[in-house]
Order: structure tokens, then sequence, then C-alpha cells
């Protein structure tokens, strides 16, 4: 199925820019709780819809049904968990400092409230039709603080992208939200234009290192240069003791196999890289991955790249391939590589590249304390797993070297699946995001889209309502420094 | 007074970066309540040499004696409420989400805490050679988070540089600090080179937009970016109702001619543009201008680049000199100029330039409901300032200008003298900082330097202790994403 090519032309951006600068100041000025209405309403028509939007995301992004109701239903989930989030107010970092004589600088009323940035362009991944798309935890977050969203469609699925817009769109107007709330734009110099347009006010981008950085440096050399929030690439190491290989071996095995070909390895999240002790026997492994039936990989862009990182990888030196995976008439099957834990870090630059698709790389190691040394060789990760058993001598080392690479640490799991929940950090340091001090994923990405702003000295009946003494819209509030119980 | 140039040789600042590294995860380990004790250790070690520091200061600064003292309490006391964050820990960002086989999403346990970046490089301002500088709000708040600071030394006081960093250095080894947790730098190449070391995670700076943002295009264009919170200029606009000018004219007239030539004008917070009825009697401001001596300069290149920027605003067609300051053998009287809402909207980009130093601009006004036409002009600030009456029909969309375009909105005060408090922002868009959603004073400050990790599935005794069952270390926590009542 081919969807004709309609890019927006400039002059059609620039007039959806200036539609959500002028929806920007309406959409902030809303309660909270009307947002939250928004982003019900949104979510209700696209599980309205989902027997017309489903087939959609099958046809283009050729994922299985299963796998696309799950995502849609974790999208509309995701739409709504922010609509309780604005209901409960924490995100608003409500803080009142009164006036005190006695503290150590001069000291006035200082009441602090977190406003929106102002209009937001948001770029979706290929791989997460739904949940990281056109509706997906970027827009469902900077609606839900308060900015305008444009979204440029993705290529690859440009009807699934239309459809959800018409279905965004129509709810919000029909729920009362300003005109130029959400929009969708489509081609890619239109989205190098949007990132570079004077109104953009901030960047939420999912997608590979290359695409991603051309777009940052696009931010970062504006005149006026953006917060650019890129959630990029990570090969999320997957590291494994000793004691727990002889534990559970056959049992990790089968499970890294299930998450490693989950969606055909075309998760940002797949575990990419499996450290183990060199004599594990890796039958259940080879053995999972060759009963993988052949699946189809998003698109043509996606197989080629995948195809170049993969020949590269498996012609190197220092690799042994275990399995050949390759292309069938139906799709690819899965390639398992092998090195070694020296090798691997000798040869880091290349063995330690993100492969997007069905295949990852077993490293063995000797001396289970040399584990610790792909630390230096290891860039950020959004994931890093330790396999392990409690009293693991190296586990605690283990587990401190994942906290300092990645944005999340998993114990006894598996990096695929990330929770929408409020404590999920889905983010780490570069390459995995542009942006080591954010989450893309729960309630705490709503955070990205929002700036502090301090007033001081200003008259009860001036001020917001939530600084206001008495906390009238009683939303929780720091005072003094100190949570204020309500 | 001369103090000789002692540059860093790129192999000392690879060194000093190294030890930083090295410090790093020890500083990161200590628990807060021992950083806690670090600091007010410095802040002890500073207070108790004053005797040697504020000579320094007034001798390099040019300021005088009360200034700097008064500046050396400020510094002091935000290295003290660094100290009780630390103790309070609600920057840790504890959030606890069970399992939960009922969510909408696949659940694990995911357990979240904000962990130190690593390595921070500090470029501290010129104008206040305690409060922002070697031992200021940047390197106070990096190392609360836990991150090794190395300061590049400002070249306008490069003595008092020496003796801050000795001390710093001294008591944070007395005080049990890993080897590495401070360390001071000099020259200008110096800083390029620390600002792309590959072991730097972060840079906080204050001063010039030119010099910031050449230091920001650096840190954007490393193979790594890394964050660069940079605090650069602002003109800081005053606006004035036709009620509040009728009321408290000559008032507000003698508090804009204080805050504005406050430390010679050289504060990032000076008001810069007044905006006033044209029928206003200017004579209170032109007379305390007149009545201000002369005051000295911070350096010579402040002094020229001021002269410089004066030159182009009072040679401006569209610009009058109501009082002509100039040098003088003890330093620069200040000077007032003059222009109409009009013309400052259509030479806004001229006009609305920053003027480090002594002078200031009144923009009268015909139409008070013109006022608002300002917003466009103006780019993001630090402040805005609004003197009204509270039942001024203009007040609440002045505010809301104010909120839109800066960090801190002042009612019927001035924006010199940033309170360090918990809700204070010293922050905005572009070009006041390189990163609209933090601000550089009070406690907030530290979020700059932590990224959060989340920890899935985690076995209890393999946690942080912050995030256990029972909340054994007592910090504040979110739990499902409400604040835990303790």
């Amino acid at each position: 199925m081919t969807t004709p090519r309609n890019d927006t032309t400039p002059a059609e951006l620039d007039a959806t820019l200036e539609r959500a600068a002028t929806a920007f100041p309406l959409l902030a000025g809303l309660a909270p709780d009307q947002r939250a209405v928004l982003l019900r309403t949104v979510a209700d028509a696209l599980d309205a819809d989902a027997d017309e939007l489903v087939p959609l995301a099958m046809a283009e992004a050729h994922y299985p049904e299963a796998r696309c109701r799950g995502e849609l239903a974790r999208t509309t989930f995701q739409l709504r968990l922010f609509a309780e989030t604005l209901e409960e107010g924490s995100f608003l970092g409500a803080a009142v400092d009164p006036a005190d004589p006695d503290w150590g600088t001069p000291r006035p009323d200082v009441r602090r409230l977190m406003l929106p940035l102002g209009p937001v362009v948001v770029f979706g991944a290929g791989n997460f039709p739904f949940a990281f798309a056109t509706a997906g935890g970027d827009t469902a977050s900077a609606l839900a603080a308060g900015c305008p969203v444009v979204v440029k469609a993705h290529p690859g699925h440009p009807g699934l992208a239309r459809r959800t817009a018409d279905l965004v769109t129509t709810a919000l107007a029909g729920a009362g939200a300003p005109d130029g709330t959400f929009a969708l734009v489509e081609g890619m110099e239109t989205g190098r234009r949007a990132v570079t347009h004077p109104l953009t006010r901030a960047v939420g981008f999912t997608g590979s290192v290359a695409g991603g950085r051309a777009l940052y440096d696009l931010a970062v050399s504006r005149p006026d240069p953006i917060p650019f929030y890129g959630e990029l690439g990570s090969v999320n190491p997957v590291f494994v003791t000793n004691a727990a290989a002889a534990a559970r071996g056959p049992e990790i095995l089968s499970g890294y196999a299930e998450s490693a070909t989950l969606g055909s390895g075309q998760f940002c999240t797949k575990p990419g890289v499996l450290l183990l002790p060199e004599e594990t026997d890796l039958t259940p492994l080879t053995g999972a991955l060759a009963d993988r039936g052949p699946a189809p990989l998003l698109n043509d862009r996606v197989e080629q790249v995948f195809s170049d990182t993969l020949g590269t990888l498996a012609d190197h030196p220092a690799t042994e391939v275990l399995l050949r995976g390759g292309p069938t008439g139906e799709g690819w099957t899965p390639t398992l590589l092998r090195t070694d834990l020296g090798s691997l870090i000798e040869h880091a630059d290349v063995l330690l590249e993100e492969c997007f698709g069905p295949a990852t790389l077993v490293v063995t190691y000797e001396d289970e304390r040399r584990l610790l040394e792909v630390g230096a060789a290891l860039r950020g990760q959004l994931t890093v797993t330790v396999h392990g058993e409690e009293a693991d001598p190296l586990a605690p080392a283990l587990l401190s070297l994942g906290s300092s690479l990645a944005g999340r640490v998993i114990w006894n799991g598996w990096p695929t699946g990330v929770a929408v929940t409020h404590a999920m950090t889905h983010g780490g340091p570069y390459p995995a995001t542009t942006a080591p001090i954010h989450t893309s994923v729960g309630t705490a990405a709503i955070q990205r889209f929002l700036r502090p702003v301090s007033f001081q000295s200003v008259p009860q009946s001036l001020l917001p309502r939530a600084l206001r003494d008495g906390n009238p819209l009683g939303v929780p509030r720091s005072v003094n420094g100190v949570h204020e119980q309500s």
C-alpha cells in the first residue's frame, strides 16, 4: 500500500505555527482539569476508532494485530494518565516562600509556578506508530503541559498519521480546545523548517541517532536555541553474572531471545548485547532464535540500514556468526553473533553500535570481574540490565555501573516494555538522548515542556490562583521548601 | 594591581578533569548529609577569611567594602542553604511505583532517584566576584548534587579566585572530601578546552551573551553534547501604568534610579528600560541620576563594551540624551536616554540590546494599551517588572506578558537583588539563558546537575536506601505519583 506524498508547503507550515502560537495563550490559560478533559476526549476518540486505526497500522508498519491493538491501548492509557496528572497538580511545581525579614538575603514574597513553553514540534517514531507517534507520549505530555503541538508525520505510516491527526483534531475541536492546538505536517524538509521556525519553542523527537542529531544541530544553531528532547539510540547491554548463569542459564537465554526479537528487534530498548560466562551453553538461545519465523521490517529504509549495520558486524574479524539469519520472502530471520569481552572493548566503536533489527551479539567472558571494564567502552544507554543472584558479590557494582550509564536499570528482567508510570525514566546520557536529565515516558515527561516563573510581591488578587494564600485550588505545594500538608 | 597570568596547560587541565572524574563516584556515593557537612565547612572557611577576601574583591572588582561584605555573606548563606536542601531530601526526587497487575501497561516495580551528572565546569561572572563566581551558586549547587567542580577563574579577579579556590580546596580536604572534588583552572583557551573535554558532563556559565553563546556552541557541537546552563543577558523592562505614575510617580522614579545604578549598573538584573506615560515629570529621575557620583567599572573590557554600546544608543536618531554621563578620573557617571514607544518597537534590535553599565533608557507612551505591543519586540528576559495599582485594568495583562517573557515577574518592586530561596527563578527564555526550564539561583538550581535513574524490579537489599520499603532514610517521596505522608 502506498500513500501519496503530501508535503506541507512553507506557507502552510507558517500558517500552522501561527495558529499554534495563537492557540498557545488560550490553551495555557485553561485550568488543568479543563486540559484533562481534552486529553480524555482524544483518548476516547482513538479507542472508538480502533477498528479503523489498527488495520492501517498493520498495513503500514507490518506488525501483527495484537501488537497494534496493545500499542493503541497503551497510547490511550497514556493520554488518560496525563489527564490524572493534570488533576493531581504536582506538575505545577507550586512553591510559596513568604517574605522573611530574618532570611540570609533580603527576601520579599516569592511564589513559583511551572508554565508551558509554547508551541512544540513532535517527530514521532517509525517503530511505535501509536505510542511514540502522532498521539503518542511527546504529544500527550506537551498538550498536558499546555503547549500546542505540531506533529511532523512519520513517512513510514502516513495514512495512519493522517487518520490519527484527523481524529485528534476533531476531538479537540469538539471538546472546545482553541483552534491550532494540534496539527499534522508532512515532509522531511518541512520537519527541518519546523525545528528552525521562530515560533517553535521546543522539539520532541524519537528516532535514529543520525536523524535526531541532524535536527538537534538545527535546534541549537538557531539565533535563539530551543530545547530539543531527542530519544536516539541504545544497545541496552545485559550483564549475566556467573552465579545467575549457573542458576538460571537456559531461562535467561530464552527470555533474552524473546526480548531481543520483539517487534523484529525494532525497539529502542532491544537488548543488543548479552554478556555471559564463556562456558555457558548457548543452545537455548540459538535454538529459540532459529525457531523464530521470518518477520517483516518496518520499511525499506530500516531494512537497508539494518542490512548494512549487520553486514559490518558479521564481517568484522572479531565476531563469529552463531546463527545466520537473513531476508526471506516474508521478512528477516534473526542473526546471532558472538565475540569475547576483550574484543568487545578493543573494537567498541564498531561492536557497540546500535543494530536496529533482528540481530544480537553475545559477548563471552572468562573473568567476571572484567565485566566492569565494559563501562568505559559503553556510551550513554536507555537501559542496562543485570541478571544476578541477590548475594552476588558483583551485583552492587554492576547496578552502580548501570545507573552511571543508563536512565533505567533492570534486575533479572528485560528492557523491552517501558511501563508508563510516575517513577519511570526513559532516557539517559547521549546518545541515548540529547537531554540526559529528562524522561520521555511516564508522567515526569511533562516537565520537559514547562518552565518556572516566579512572582515577586504580587498581590493576592493578581496571583495565579494556585499560588494564593490558603491554596484555593488545593494543589500540592511546597512552602519554605517543604511539602505543604493539606 | 595586576596579578600575573597563570594559564593552565592542556596537560594540567587533563589531569584536573581526571582527578574530578576519579572523585565523582566517591562524592556521589556520600550520603547527602555528608555532602552538607562539606558545604558548611566551605562556608565557614570563607567567612573566617572575610578580612582577606573582601579587600581582594574591592581591589579587583572596584566595589565598595559594604557591597563586598554583603555579597560574601550571601555566598556563604547560599552554601549553607544547599546544605539544608541536602538534609531535607526533596532534591532526590525519590519515587516509588510498586508492581501493579491492574495497571494499564505491564507494570513491574519501578523506583526513581535523581543522581549527579558527573564533573561540572563552572564559568563565574565578573560582576559578582563571590556569589556567582568561584564558590558561587553554580559551584554550590553542583557540589550539593554530588558533582565535582572545575571552576574557570574569571580574568577580572584572578587573585580573589585563587585565594577563594585555595580556601575551598583546603576546607574540602579537611572535611574528608575526595581529592579532585574542586579545582580552579585559568585561561580563556583553557575554558574552551574544558567545555569540549570528554570528561566534562555539564557546564554552568554566567556572563555575556557573546561569551556564553560561543561556549554554548562548543558544548552542543561535541560528539556527545552536554547540558550548558548559561545565564547571559537581559534588559529587564519596567512597565509603569498610568495609574501608578499618577499615584507614585516620583517614588517610582527615585526607586528606579537606585536600582539601575546599583553596582554601577553592572547587574544582569539591572532595569534597563523604563516605560511610562509621556506626561510624567522625569525630574526625580534625572535629578537622582545627576546626583550619583562617578563609580568605576569592573575592568577595561567591560568599560570598552559599555562605551561602544552606549555610543550606539546615544547616537541613534530615535533617542535623545536626557542626561549625558561619561568617564571621569574616578569612573563613570550615569547616562539617561529617552525614546517613545513607537520608536522602541521600530528599532527594537538596537534599542533593546543590553547595555551593561550605568545607562538606562526611558520609553514614553501616549496610549497605555500599546504597552502590550512591546511584548513582541522583547526577547527572553530574566525579569519583567510591573508598577501598577491593584485595580489597574491593564495589570493582569502586563503580569501575564511578563510571565510569558521572563523567569521572574516583579510587582511594584525592583529586579536587582535576587533572593536565594526555594521558590526563586533566576532564568528565562533565550537570551536570558540557554536553558529556559531552569533557575541558576535558589535551591531548585540543584536540579540542573541531577539526572533521573529508575530501578526496575531491584531487590530491597540492592536498592539505594532512599528507595527501600518503609523509607528508612525518611526522605520525601512520591508513591504512585502522590506525596507520601511521613
